[in-house]
């Protein structure tokens, strides 16, 4: 272990500092007060749903798990086609991302109700409860991901030394727990994510539609069931999402280090390389805490204040961590430490772009939005056509910005230089993957302004429940629209950041796919009658002789299926809600009619009946479409080789990311149309637009909640899991 | 001329006898009485309608057509980066497609009120006029295309003669003409698209839902503008859409076999590979012009004799093909006859699983739309929800079994070969290309079962307008319910040939990109420092020089692009859709405000006024999508070269093929799921589901009528644009 440079120690430090930070403010958002008895008795609802419903689900997920580990172990002990330590990374990764959602949603529980109550006293209070405990979301995911990445590196470390080799084992071993944080991400967030729509599909038709009583009304038997749904499906599934995000994006590009600067003539280049990415996210947390501390208010805050403060955090640290690149690159000694530097920022702009268009594409404050709100004024389908209409433009910007940060932080990290030689290649394909770590870097703060949003959202639910009165249901109802509105420049860094690691572990697969065709003993590739040793053998080599060009029939092929796998699994999902759904309005509708004095506030709902829908729903349905994205690759690993895989790959992701922008975009412009109606336009509350936009949000839930951010992980567990099983296909072909 | 084989005759011949029978059967439709004055009094009006739009259209894209020509004259003549050809090819394609178009329209017209006056007398009389008439869409359309294809191969024959080239140059020269269908095909599907789905939209949201009167009602003032959009939408636009992918795929596969064969050591087997697809094409008439004669019915059939009467005429003429293609290939004197006619099989099978899919997500004698109705009990938006599920899950068939379309198709041609070398590759494309062309060989039989649909739908309004009574309109709606059913399979063979007409097309693109680099001088290609003529290269030596593989990043950005071509293209089409109806139920609810006794039947609505909005609309709002789907392409081409644009074609194809499967399926079930509930069940008509189905219904007129037809052209259109292109992309380079 003595080559680890001094450096590195850097990494683990951080990780236990944000851990630290995160565990000082969980303390002290639980020495505020809860508030009234009635206030505690939701919360304490909330919370057991929410944990009793977490536990139902890990205790699925964990069967999954087993048996996947049961597979590996015998690919990797018996059949010998994977990397012995496989089975324990895939483990240790599912393990930390389903522990950052099951503190995040802890906390959130926690924390709704002494936001509504601190909202009781003054806006900036709720903001202050609301947003440190979010903080403790996000700082537990970030110091999870870079505990386990500092202890699986030191770990290997030890095992693996000395030949440059070492390293990318080391770095494409690690990639394996990987693939443990995606499977659990997925079923996090397509489990959370059919729970929180049925229930709320359900509440909302029955609720607002039928009845015509306020969202979060008690009366509505669903009211608690989406209450619960908020923390396990935007919460918990968001966290387990974002830990994978984020792990994703540092280990691939560690992997690509390992393997661009391989053959490097300066010694430690190639170490200093797999270190570089996990620098940057550790000098991250740093300035993550710091741009918390910088969201402080003052008493008596009006809006435009808070959202100054809120952004002031965000801003600061995505600017000196752009900043903080060009010294650490430096100081590191990596040899092209400028143009890397320009990657990142290639990367934070991207970003950027992407988050400002999300919110001119979703926010009300923009023509788009008003329009399908404008459109109500001619009925739901209308509403319905016109929003549809707005996501498939939306695709447009985020496509194109990522198009060209894949080209500029390319062609920055390898000076510029297009045609694809081996270095060149794999010099700009670390520039993409450090352009993601980039984005990501500031998770640490960018999470905390997304997961406030959920725990506002909750206050809110428990303002109302507890009849807390008008002022203060608009207070919290003010956070959350702040929280929407931080949250769309969030939202540009997650599914910005996918599509960019998701191309990186296009690399990390090639790279596994030597190391598997070493193991086979496969060890000489054939080139035009040219002999080249396996292990010598660069990308563009590797693309020549698996024949990946898009001529190949094979290639085609994967990339049709690609294309549809992810149609097929967001149809899966939508059902999924739809099914589910159906059942909440049912029973809502069985309950109104037959328990007597519901609706006029003198019966209490079964709340119960309508948390177990949502439960079983969630249970039942996400199993097969989590399955689905792990058979795939494998499936056509099996028959179309490596040249299918890969088509499948970029199959899967040019179609997934545009698919998953338009299903974001149209859910979240529904959304916001529908409150534009209820703020005075086009008729207001109860008038008819206002029922046609409210068919349009509750077609867009699903849409924004499940499908589409699930999309997100889909494309990168696909990736994944044709990496670990990249020993099967080269032993089948 | 010399050179070319007696045999070839037979396709100008069979393409005057398709001329000819469509002649006949018009006169014999003519001969038919129109019925009472109301109904030749309605029938004028949808007819002047009609024509008066079809012109309005041409006079838009006439001033397309010349820019585009005049570009590509100063691309050629000026400077010398274009065949001189190209500018006539492409006119005379634009030309004989919006012919196409233009006579299937004014036979609809003229046969919509005589097959209602027929099914006054019986079911089958109104079956044999309107099928009879569908016949002359079916037939002018192969007959024009086997015409405009056989004069523009004798034409070049005199010009370009003798070295193994002149074939090439001639079969590439001839897909420009291509083009011009596409460019045709793309404004009239658009625009019709818009037309109709603008009045439909329109005319439901106020007549049915709000007004509930019933379809086609004359007091409804979107009616008549809602009948002439069947034509210019369903008729005139398909037709041009049909003609482009008939002609498409038989040249497409010419050009793939001038260059397979180019090579070849047998004498004139290059020239046979070239005529075989036109061979197929041809024999393909005559057998639809015997199954058209099977469609024969007794007096006072019932429905299940017609259906059957129907499937016997287009089944066995997709059988006799199947059998032919045997004896033609092996007495053209074929190499591999056997395995090129398994091809065709493979392609010809394909198409009928689709078409079965297509049938069992999108009808409602099965579960799938069953279940949407059902989704009516809990309202609009899990109508919505369920739909779009369902449309989205019912992409997997089609796209695997086109998957395994192309790897059986490919490998039956080149004797089961994997390994990708230069011969195995071009005998597999052209085999790829030949499935394609065995699809639509039958287009004569299957067009008329697709085309008599909007005529027995027009039928239906002229029947409800002309107030004939109960009976006739359930004849009327009967003859559409059948058409609808063998409409199924006709999508199967579109949708199928439109994704394998594509992947030939990516081969011609090469092969374009040789000539223009031999136009531009480039006659040598540099491989792994090996110099190699130009001429001479393969299509995997260019994969190499152009570095088409999948971790070119240029690639990837290219088709990150292509897939989201496809989403903007049908967010566009979608939104000009969804701004057009409002215009239209504002216009018609005014209408009812205004023109006292209207909706008691006592007031003449003003239709031209709706007739005037659709018109406009569609003018107004065609040109931006279609021209975008042009300028795509080249700019790709001109800022990422050869391999950005092979990468936008491979991603616009994936994504786009599809995209146009969900949106085609979602649609179509929509509309099922509607029919299903009106035939009593969940409620039966003007029940909650029924209005919760009229929702979607509506939602999914422009889905399948507008945008998912639209992206079948869109996706051959960016092939064609770029293969016309390649000389400009290669001079930029």
């Amino acid at each position: 272990m003595s080559n680890i440079p001094f450096v590195f120690w850097l990494v683990p430090i951080a990780s236990i500092c944000a851990l630290g930070m995160a565990w000082y403010f969980f303390k002290q958002m639980m020495r505020e007060e809860e508030g009234t008895p009635r206030m505690c008795e939701i919360a304490e609802y909330v919370r057991k749903g929410a944990m009793a419903y977490l536990k139902q689900q890990y205790r699925v997920v964990i069967y999954v798990f087993i048996a996947l580990a049961a597979i590996f172990a015998f690919m990797a002990y018996v059949l010998h086609v994977q990397n012995p330590w496989v089975p324990f990374a895939f483990l240790t990764g599912g393990f930390f991302s389903g522990l950052a959602g099951f503190f995040g949603m802890k906390t959130a529980t926690y924390a709704s109700a002494r936001t509504a109550n601190a909202a009781r006293k003054s806006l900036d209070g709720g903001l202050r409860v609301a947003f440190r405990s979010g903080s403790v979301m996000g700082l537990t995911v970030v110091g999870l991901g870079l505990l386990d990445i500092a202890i699986w590196f030191l770990v290997l470390n030890l095992f693996y030394q000395g030949d440059k080799l070492a390293l990318v084992t080391i770095t494409t071993t690690m990639l394996t727990f990987g693939m443990g944080a995606s499977t659990q991400a997925l079923f996090a967030r397509v489990g959370g994510g059919i729970y929180t729509k049925a229930a709320d599909v359900g509440a909302d038709i029955v609720g607002k539609v039928e009845a015509d009583i306020p969202e979060d009304d008690p009366r509505n038997p669903a009211t608690i069931a989406d209450n619960v749904g908020d923390n396990v499906g935007d919460v918990a599934g968001m966290g387990a999402d974002l830990y994978e995000s984020y792990c994703g994006s540092i280990l691939s590009t560690a992997a690509l280090g390992a393997t661009a600067f391989a053959t490097s003539q300066i010694e430690g280049m190639q170490l200093k390389a797999v270190i570089a990415p996990m620098l940057i996210a550790a000098v991250g947390v740093f300035l993550s805490i710091f741009g918390i501390y910088l969201v402080r208010t003052k008493e008596g805050a009006t809006m435009k204040n808070l959202l100054h403060s809120l952004s002031l955090g965000t801003n600061v640290s995505a600017l000196l961590i752009a900043i903080a690149t060009f010294p650490i690159l430096y100081l590191l000694g990596m040899d092209n430490w400028l143009g890397l530097s320009f990657s990142v920022i290639t990367g934070l702009a991207a970003g950027v772009i992407i988050g400002q268009a999300t919110e001119y594409y979703t926010s009300h404050s923009y023509k788009p939005t008003q329009k399908i709100s404008e459109a109500g004024l001619t009925g739901s389908a209308t509403v319905i056509i016109k929003g549809i209409g707005t996501g498939m433009i939306s695709t447009c910007i985020p496509v194109v910005t990522i198009g060209v940060a894949i080209l500029l932080s390319y062609l920055c990290a390898n000076g510029f230089k297009m045609e694809m030689t081996a270095a060149n290649l794999s010099f700009g394909l670390y520039g993409i993957g450090i352009a993601a770590v980039g984005m990501l870097s500031t998770l640490g703060i960018t999470l905390a302004t997304d997961a406030y949003g959920p725990i506002a959202d909750n206050a809110g639910g428990n303002a109302e429940m507890s009849e807390l009165g008008e002022e203060v249901r608009h207070r919290t109802d003010a956070l959350d629209a702040l929280g929407n509105t931080t949250a769309a420049t969030g939202k540009g860094f997650a599914i910005g950041s996918a599509a960019l690691t998701a191309l990186a572990l296009l690399a990390s697969y090639i790279e596994e796919v030597k190391i598997a065709m070493h193991r086979a003993g496969e060890t000489v590739v054939n080139l035009g009658g040219e002999a080249i040793d396996a292990m010598n053998a660069s990308i563009p080599d590797f693309m020549n002789f698996f024949q990946v060009n898009l001529m190949n029939p094979k290639v085609l092929v994967g990339a049709f299926i690609g294309g549809m796998a992810a149609f097929l699994f967001c149809g899966l999902t939508m059902e999924a809600v739809g099914r589910a759904a159906q059942k909440m309005v049912e029973e809502v509708r069985r309950q109104f009619r037959e328990i007597k004095g519901i609706l006029e506030g003198k019966a209490t709902p079964d709340y119960g009946s309508c948390v177990e829908i949502s439960t079983r729903a969630a249970q039942h349905e996400m199993i097969f479409p989590s399955l689905l994205a792990i058979a795939i690759p494998i499936v056509v690993g099996m028959v179309l080789g490596v040249a299918g895989v890969l088509g499948l790959l970029v199959g899967g992701l040019s179609c997934g990311f545009t698919l998953a922008v338009f299903m974001a975009n149209a859910g979240g412009a529904w959304d916001n149309a529908k409150k534009n109606v209820e703020e005075g336009h086009f008729g207001g509350k109860g008038s008819f637009a206002h029922k046609a936009t409210i068919v349009g949000d509750t077609v867009g839930d699903p849409f924004k909640d499940t499908s589409g951010p699930s999309l997100n992980i889909l494309i990168k567990l696909m990736s994944m899991v044709s990496i670990v099983m990249a020993g099967l296909t080269i032993a089948m072909g």
